[in-house]
């Protein structure tokens, strides 16, 4: 779960998520995605949904928020890049849209 | 309250908040702050206290969250700089952190 993503497992694992907007950032080392909601209360009901999760999960993102827009950053510092705990949280994010 | 703070009546003003660990950006467009938290249910149960003043002001704040650490940049983009608003939103802030 912890372990780093390497290619060509990583590339497969990706796919599904950089089909549904995220990206790789420059480096590799993170996944992005750029959340856009209709209006600050969606945007911060996402936000504390995604909260509940990551807590539980107890792996933080680095995400901003300016008012309708949340942008995420995920990666698993341990390992120093993107592990499968990266790729659940993505999941559960886009998920979490779904209810907002 | 929307109308654009200028020297020297901006440093006046400003001066409580800068002695509370505020800053302005370089350009003098914008006041930040680094608030640090025990963990991450602190940091976000700061921003949900916030997140429910902010959406009552209409006001709302460019900030990010990782962990426990949550940074704020503050401007009032309608007038290109630093109001009021920016001022009252601050006040409320550094209040909100003590309830946490």
């Amino acid at each position: 779960m912890t372990e780093l993503l390497k290619d060509p497992e990583k590339a497969t694992i990706l796919a599904p998520l950089l089909a549904n907007g995220w990206s790789e950032t420059e480096s590799g080392a993170a996944i992005a995605k750029h959340f856009l909601f209709a209006n600050f209360v969606e945007a911060f009901a996402f936000m504390t949904r995604v909260a509940l999760i990551v807590e539980k999960m107890d792996h933080h993102p680095d995400w901003s928020n300016v008012y309708r827009s949340v942008d995420v950053i995920l990666s698993t510092h341990d390992a120093g890049g993107v592990t499968l705990k990266d790729v659940r949280l993505a999941e559960k994010m886009d998920e979490a849209t779904a209810h907002v």
